[in-house]
């Protein structure tokens, strides 16, 4: 698809948006992009901000591949791929998937950004429910590779391959997330461990910046470099996992049922009472966070791996 | 300390043993690092095996700096710094603090690597019980910034800040960890998340393969940059990690509740069933990881964070 020429509609211009936009632009020469919203500013609003995600002193060239829709439907009527980052509202995404459906070229993709409603259930007034998939990025998407692609049960074959290919063509890492769980993969892992932080902070453990500190010095480059599976695999040595786990696994239950009396002990529930001190540790430890310069810095670790 | 001679006793040559001291070696100028193990062959044991873990062409000028102990109490005699890797088995370290004591000079730091027994059990038979502190490295330390510095309700404040400043002076990342709690804490962050990643696994959602590609291009560079903290504290902009709890909140909670079901419908615990196809996957996948490419691309990683 990269090829030849890609037209892809944006459906919100936020951050997301915005972030997909210069993505397209800046990955794929081929791809004409078209943001529509209904914030009445809008081609002024995207004229301000978009260069910000264009990573080049004269982002220029790539505005002139830029239009801005007065409609939804002209947003949609040319296009090979409409990808929505609107409102995280099931009714919204329902009203709007069967409006594209009625403007968009009948082999156009479907991408929602969603973080977390399923696919099989925005569909639900289309006519034609395989064309529907979630392609959920970690933000900002201009900057992280991942592409967490979640197909509902109706979402057909070609459209899951169309999709990774044209995410693959332009070096992105698209993974099949295979069943529409809550919140899917990636947050799933990182709340499972924020969870775990929240608690030990809230012990009196550590404080919020120590705990920062002991993930970027520690588990954060190696998960840069392998992931869970694959670290402790290596960890297991000639065994693998399964002697890893032979030889740690004492220790990894140990923790896990710690976790398990802590956090209940703790109440570490959204609203829980240790919110509020751990939200204030975050704020005097850091203020408004410079997230240019955790941009740069990203970009140089994802250069490292070879992820750049 | 580093600026005059260090004289460091290396008490275990395992993996840890030998990476810790190469960390001194390479890292302090001023460093003479003594080992003791039981193996017979320990000479030539650390002769053949210590300059891979020196990471120059000619590790010669190192090794000279390096002294094979015959006993223990030789090792210990004059050492400024005792690093202790023993076998994990409370009563092992008990009997060798005492002997240690009674070795080495009376202001000595003693140190033990231990993933999981806490200085204040290691201590019970130690004249001065003040002198011991858990230094715990993620693997491997001399390629891992972190080192969490776990001190007993009976270590000295005295010890605790010549701790810090050694290993500050070496341009490592030194934690306290407050409390003495199961796991420390990068185990227990690391291992929630692995519990979490199993259950999904487990589940048929990803793959181990896809689950680490996630992970290695999302929250492993992210995190080596900004700790999870930080990270959500930016992502609630203005109003910091507060008002990404109020805007994500309900998201993180979902995720918390379902992850605790599947968790428990799943029998994530070790040794569960789950266990055994989700090590076959690990083994297909990766079978014999190469772990001097994973060093290296660490190396990069944390050079392009600026803790190289």
């Amino acid at each position: 698809m990269s090829e030849k020429s890609t037209k892809v509609a944006i459906i919100g211009s936020g951050t997301i948006g915005l972030s997909f936009a210069a993505l397209h632009l800046v990955k794929n020469d081929a791809a004409h992009v078209t943001i529509f919203d209904t914030r009445p500013d809008l081609a002024e609003y995207v004229k301000r901000h978009l260069p910000g995600y264009i990573d080049v002193q004269d982002s220029g060239q790539y505005m002139k591949r830029l239009t801005i829709a007065r409609t939804q439907a002209e947003a949609v009527e040319n296009a090979n791929v409409v990808q929505e980052q609107g409102p995280e509202k099931l009714d919204f995404k329902i009203s709007i998937w069967r409006e594209i459906e009625e403007h968009a070229p009948k082999d156009a993709l479907f991408w929602s950004s969603t973080s977390g409603i399923p696919a099989s259930q925005q569909c639900r007034d289309m006519r034609d429910k395989s064309r529907l998939i979630v392609v959920h990025p970690f933000n900002p998407p201009h900057i992280m590779p991942v592409l967490e692609v979640v197909p509902s049960p109706s979402t057909s074959q070609d459209v899951i391959d169309r999709t990774l290919s044209y995410w693959r063509s332009l070096g992105r890492s698209p993974v099949v997330v295979k069943k529409e769980c809550t919140g899917f993969v990636a947050n799933r892992l990182a709340f499972a461990l924020f969870r775990e932080a929240c608690s030990l902070v809230s012990q009196g453990v550590v404080s919020v910046e120590d705990l920062d500190e002991i993930v970027t010095t520690s588990m954060g480059p190696r998960w840069a470099v392998a992931g869970p599976f694959k670290a402790y695999h290596a960890g297991g040595g000639e065994d693998g996992l399964t002697g890893f786990m032979s030889k740690i696994g004492g220790t990894v239950q140990d923790c896990w049922s710690a976790s398990e009396e802590d956090v209940e002990r703790e109440g570490i529930a959204v609203g829980g009472k240790w919110q509020e001190g751990v939200c204030q540790q975050a704020e005097s430890a850091y203020g408004i966070v410079n997230t240019s310069e955790r941009d740069e810095k990203t970009k140089k670790v994802l250069k490292a791996v070879g992820r750049g």
